[in-house]
């Protein structure tokens, strides 16, 4: 296929807020698609979406699915599953590809692999997102130069769907890496789902009343703690068996500084605290990050 | 004292550096002070502190000391106590008073007392800084609107030195608040100094090889984990009592939310992350807060 066609005459997005409106909108600035259908399960959202151009057509019914040559499910983390095999069916006997947006891979994929044993889904986690949520905030440029892992299923092998979905994904501006579920989840466990909750246990202990004594510390560490209770429990329970480790490694790492400081080795906490600031600086230095200000 | 003069002839400020320097340049130009005397280790960085017209005069011995109405000890928090106690015996038999930009105050105050029982020093914690160090970047608008924190030895007595060393902060812009030095120290141990010490444990987590899948959550929740580990090493230490408890109360939260994951009470774990969302909103939501983005 020419990168200068496009690559689907037609996709579907299912769920179109934050991350699916930007998927429908970067597909067809980059030429990923032609034209995509919105599918969602809120009617008037749906229409609203359409009217801001952020899709072409809003679908009425799963018929409209298998008129797509992908389906992007980028409905909340706990839904994905579900809604993955609820497009697979519903494009049944066609090479419809399937794909997801979903922050957690393991879960997901176990409970696709229960009812279906084609090869037609490619799980995907497109590393983006944004305070905002909603396709009002839905932005082509969300995605270029973001990372996006996928998992397929009979990694590492790598058959043509997953070919053809990996294509998709770096069409859209997107530097994709392949890994195990097992992978991912261990990785995102570390590098995102522990911090939102680290976040919140500090945010925890911070009464209202001394709220005027906190300062930059306090805010840029516990920031994440503001975000949606409903979606991140979601996330972690999905993502359980590398959550439960983590936070155990997260104990650890405390319990051994409170030792040192009870103790009065004084050497020791240093110690710690510079493989800490060292561990971080790496990633403020790092000139390939697009954020500064870290 | 009216105040359109200036409150001080003359002050003394020790340790010329970020927030040392930030306080010579407001104390002029908010006429706290007529003139600054710059105190330090190192004579080169003093002059050119004062090449800079950061301060007035670069003092060359103690004796200097002595023509300041009031000493600002901002030398680094582990030196406080002893540099406190030179500027009162250099000055001894005199009106001029002490105070201090430390960000503990309990172990300063104790120590200092072991040594002086008079009342020309008066503790004082003043709420801001920067990423920067050095008086390269001292700055008059570092310091108003924020929080400065007295800690007058007597507290609640206040005398007059506690009200003129008041009214110096004041004169500087700050927004004083007064308060025991153990109601400082463990208010400060939660808003400052535990999310300091959560941030480093997250931070020595993630290994550089999976940096590249950090993405926001981990930049702001880790950000302050690439400070000095020498400094906050020494503020740890300095409160320990309180950071004993704290990262004791922090590390009971996430093993109330490891057990209720572990045994999937999804309800426990999301009103877990509910408080603290609701917590940090708060925070957030403050119309008084000089930053915005958080």
């Amino acid at each position: 296929m020419a990168e200068t066609g496009s690559q689907f005459d037609c996709i579907a997005v299912m769920g179109v807020g934050l991350i699916g409106g930007s998927i429908a909108l970067a597909a067809k600035s980059c030429g990923a698609a032609r034209s995509v259908i919105g599918f969602g399960r809120n009617r008037d959202r749906l229409a609203a979406a359409k009217s801001h151009g952020v899709i072409d057509e809003a679908a009425t019914s799963s018929d409209d699915l298998s008129r797509a040559g992908l389906i992007v499910v980028c409905t909340p983390v706990d839904r994905i599953a579900t809604d993955v095999l609820a497009a697979l069916q519903a494009t049944e006997g066609t090479s419809t590809l399937v794909t997801d947006a979903g922050s957690v891979k393991g879960s997901i994929q176990r409970a696709v692999d229960l009812e279906y044993s084609g090869d037609r889904f490619v799980a995907a986690h497109p590393l983006a997102g944004s305070h905002h949520s909603g396709f009002e905030h839905a932005n082509a440029s969300l995605l270029p130069g973001r990372l996006c892992v996928l998992t397929p299923r009979g990694y590492p092998t790598v058959d043509d769907n997953v070919q053809q979905v990996r294509r998709f994904w770096e069409r859209l501006g997107m530097r994709v890496r392949l890994m195990s579920v097992q992978e991912h989840d261990k990785t995102l466990a570390l590098t995102s789902h522990l911090p939102h909750l680290a976040a919140s246990a500090v945010a925890s202990l911070v009464e209202p009343a001394i709220l005027e004594y906190a300062s930059t510390g306090y805010r840029d560490t516990t920031r994440v703690a503001a975000g949606d209770p409903e979606l991140w429990s979601a996330i972690f329970a999905l993502n359980k068996p590398e959550m439960l480790r983590g936070i155990d490694r997260l104990v650890s790492a405390l319990q051994q500084c409170r030792i040192a400081l009870d103790e009065e080795r004084h050497q020791d906490l240093r110690g710690f605290l510079q493989g800490a600031s060292e561990a971080r600086r790496q990633y403020r230095d790092d000139p390939s990050r697009p954020d500064d200000g870290t």
